[in-house]
């Protein structure tokens, strides 16, 4: 099904690890619904993950970059342009890693070196992405970008460990970039928090299991899955949207605005 | 432009008082994008108003309601769901009024008889509309409900009086009732908090022109025009926002994140 | 024990039905701190209810008034300044009934009537209280009005019934009238979003058993009880806290800042 | 004016460089409240400053230490339990140092290595405090923690710079450890959301006479003074607020809550 919402757009996406990634769900959905493609991840990213089988999909090139790197993203933003023949027009920044919580490090346990590299890949990679693009004006006017963020930025979940607090960062870098560049280009800049999602890089989470079924109880309308989240983003990067900026957007079929549901009070009084 | 978001979905539009009305432009943009639509208003407004005009372009019916009677609006509901041959899949609430405001009372001496019709009017009429659907079981899984709300709700705008009242009670009803309809038929209830709009409605409002144009310059994008919120809405009747639930959207051009602007501060230092 | 907080201050309670009443609570405590009292409950209240009882204990007159009559607010407001001598320095609102809640209507069948009712009593009587201490100026420079609530408020608790809609409006009343009260006296207007609590009034929510054991999962600290309740009023009214106004304060043990606890992720699992 | 809130309670309080410093007021009312204290701050800053005066009216050691250091840290919590001749109470942390600001780099323009030391110092320094206690088990049970920051964590304030992003990450630190400390010792921490306030720290903000007076038409009482911040500071320490943790608190004369005031539309039309 499509609508040719993003016919003739031009995009990036970062993150489509394999296909259970939000970021491929979302590849697959921009293509189908008219937008031109690159595909970008991790140098390593792209040895483990089955991007290449995607990007015959939707026919894009893989272009490997480093979030942490500038000249590795300006590079990028070169290719793409050079590749789209023009500008920019929508970006998806799905990039998220957390050293402690892969190494069993508590919370009150953590290592700073592996802090600071979550710090860096999961926040500061948006400020990056945004400045190379902002250095060499690769975004269309009325361009849009949205990052994926979690509510944990906003209420504890212990198991989510130090990358709650990567997330409260990466959305005030949402915010703060989008007044720039609101002001310099009209592009929008937003966070969609999105529920919990069985992906792969998701998996790495302690409890994880029992933590998705709490979630889906606790959203009337059940967890948002990645192909829905997929829907979500490509209206945010149509020209329908145009006006919502700095916003964190909840996806998460209700969750955030449940105090408790039928379906947890019934559980707990068991 | 057309992208056939809404085709095949049928539509019941509150408030569409003239062509200035955001009902009166999301009408026209559904219309556009597939929907079979009724309109509706109150009787009063129906005969100030030019609704006629606007029914003859999206050809659709247009049935009066006071959205303060039960019985009009099963009788709306019902006659609707006839002349659609169905079940209905979306709703715009675009109703408010105000009466102390409109009478030039002041927030700290309001009549308590302006404020209980206020409410009714402005914010359980909202209840007042799910409930009928819901009795009628007349919305299709997977509806969708949006009501036009203002950030007044969190924030105080002194000249905005009551109604800033109002739309916090309308808010909790949008999420209250969000939760027990995405229970039953997966329906969801979302508002969305506009830029103040120049609409005959908000020209009622004293000190509206300043207000105006601070929130103009308040907003990295500028005001949200009431062509691009019909736009938004589009977005949340359609089928790519399904799991988007009990939230209060922002479509505000980024004034709701925007501590202050440069545009601001000149202004204050001059 | 006493730390003298209030000495010298004179206050209006609200709301003490029995002992297990916050408002019951908080009388003790300005009591201990150096307050003098006037106590107020609604003439069936006043009948029903042991207030007497507290009078004694707190020195103080009980004088009854309906929440929904200004005579009756006027009366008691120049009462208590009669018996004080002078000005009064806060208030504590604890005001609240669901009538739906009451008599058994769930949230999609609500009596209109009753939710009328329920919104003048546990919202819009917190507008009348401040009116009637604003037509009289019976209010000292930086004074300071405390009204209690709950986190229903934000985020939908669905035995709560209509008395989350209430809640909306309440806390945005404190927040509308704060701005004028600040402007013209100091005066300060906050609302505390207390823990649920075994009250009287509270235990005739449905299910509120099995709920007042899962909020005291869900926070880090526990349920707050209402001597808890008293001693962070007693800040509250304190010069201590001149510049706080128009908030909303969490007075939970950490509910409204966690996602999900240790303890209920454990009973989710069993 | 003594109330003896703190009597016999012993706190650490971090950043008093001078004596308009919100970390100096808060230690004076502290001391006048019965409090026992030690005073710490950065090497450089024990040198730049002048706190020797300060530890002379409050008869409190100076320790220095690198807040970025654990070891420092460990020492600093040590030597204060050895002082106080048991565990600590509450601990105020006022600890921010931005280098982009200083070094007049544009948001679009951060140095990352800058902003990391940002982060590090301003934001993941709370931690390391908070950690340093934990494994020493250096607070007493119910003992509190407060940070200071401020409202850019939310909105943007373009001339704050990466300090946003900055107090962003404090704030959830503040969350997650708080969740964590709460359980274990029934610990609670909180961060102060303080008004602009005239520091010598404050001053390097570009604009900041400007923002200044802007902030003050916008809150309906003023801005907060740092004597009124340190007031609200002892609140929170003393036994009064147990209940309340996880919580970002505003003390800014209802800025937080005002949309518009008619100071500023009055300037606004000029």
């Amino acid at each position: 099904m499509s609508y040719n919402l993003l016919k003739g757009k031009k995009g990036i996406i970062f993150g489509a690890l394999d296909e259970k990634s939000i970021a491929w769900r979302t590849a697959l959905r921009c293509h189908e619904e008219g937008a031109q493609l690159v595909l970008t991840n991790a140098p390593v990213a792209l040895r483990m993950g089955e991007i290449n089988k995607l990007a015959e999909v939707v026919k894009a090139p893989v272009i490997g970059a480093d979030v942490t790197n500038m000249d590795d993203l300006k590079k990028l933003l070169e290719a793409s342009m050079e590749h789209f023949g023009g500008k920019i027009d929508f970006i998806l920044h799905s990039v998220g890693m957390s050293l402690n919580l892969r190494k069993g490090k508590h919370y009150t346990e953590l290592d700073y070196g592996f802090t600071q590299k979550t710090l860096d890949i999961s926040a500061l990679s948006l400020h990056r992405v945004l400045r190379a693009a902002w250095d060499l004006d690769a975004l269309n006017e009325w361009g849009s970008v949205v990052s994926l963020t979690y509510i944990a930025a906003q209420r504890v979940f212990p198991d989510y460990n130090e990358m709650a607090d990567a997330k409260a960062l990466l959305e005030s870098v949402a915010r703060s970039f989008g007044y720039h560049y609101a002001l310099r280009r009209k592009v929008r800049v937003n966070t969609v928090s999105q529920s919990p999602t069985r992906t792969t890089a998701g998996s790495g989470v302690k409890g994880f299991d029992g933590f998705i079924s709490y979630a889906e109880k606790m959203s009337p309308l059940g967890n948002a899955t990645g192909d829905e989240c997929a829907d979500y983003c490509v209206t945010l990067f149509s020209d329908l949207t145009r006006m919502v900026t700095m916003q964190n957007l909840f996806h998460d079929g209700g969750f955030s605005s449940s105090g408790v549901t039928q379906g947890v009070i019934d559980q707990m009084e068991k």
